[in-house]
């Protein structure tokens, strides 16, 4: 087997691991949906550190990240939360633009590749 | 040659094998542009399947799937088509998210890579 | 160490190099902000090709690239710049959809994978 899939469900996985690589879904929040772009993103956070680890990785691997927002005016609160999570002097590349996402619940998805 | 391109064109090639990934363009309707969601995204997804066959992959080896569709709430008829497609037990991470597409005839836009 | 980073900034790194591939963050112009879709396209480019210099790769290395216009009507000026600097008979995968940026200033972004 030279791919491994976590959390596999019919539409996706959470993670797919293959090639030294680990690549994530986009998450968005479950129990903060609703909630404020800060605590979004802490959840969100949360999740991927939880899935790195079932992939054998950590967020000072990261190598890739695409963040969306529902509004960009959240660009500010989403940082506040990133900044302080993000692994300094490990950071990976980063691009984040504004998209309606799945349900008007959620503010936030940040969708992330790692190395293992 | 480290790096094999697949329908190389001068503005993009359709497909990047490199590295034991394939790397496949965003790919959106031809024939059924302008027709339903459903329509293009079960076009788009065929297309996939010969990109990746020409690459020497197949879906059950996606690692990771961005959806973009010029309006949310076709959400359901695109999920509709691509739960039929999507290779149970070895679906792709995955993220889906709302934008305007290069032009008002195409409503889905799949971009997605493999392990070869 | 197995992954070295380039322009390590607190929240994001300019380039992260891992696994034979260099990965940028989405570029958008500096001194152009503001100005043309040609003018921020061009230096938009001629970061990418910076960076992919850093990394020690370059644009006939490309592998797969997307681009975010904030308003999809500068889809024909992005490509006309985009299309004199693409390197013809390599390029990568695409993807260009529509995304409000981190700011009105910025009419485009581009984030690109290469190999190295």
């Amino acid at each position: 087997m030279d791919i491994k899939r976590i959390g596999v469900g019919p539409r996706m996985s959470k993670a797919v691991v293959a090639n030294g690589m680990v690549f994530l879904a986009g998450q968005v929040a479950d129990k903060a949906a609703g909630g404020s772009v800060a605590e979004q993103t802490k959840e969100i956070l949360a999740t991927i550190d939880e899935l790195l680890a079932q992939a054998g990785s950590n967020k000072t691997r990261l190598l890739s990240v695409n963040i969306w927002l529902s509004d960009m005016s959240a660009f500010a609160e989403m940082n506040s939360v990133w900044d302080g999570w993000a692994p300094q002097g490990n950071t990976p590349a980063r691009a984040t633009v504004e998209a309606k996402l799945a349900g008007p619940q959620y503010a936030v998805e940040i969708m992330a590749t790692a190395l293992v």
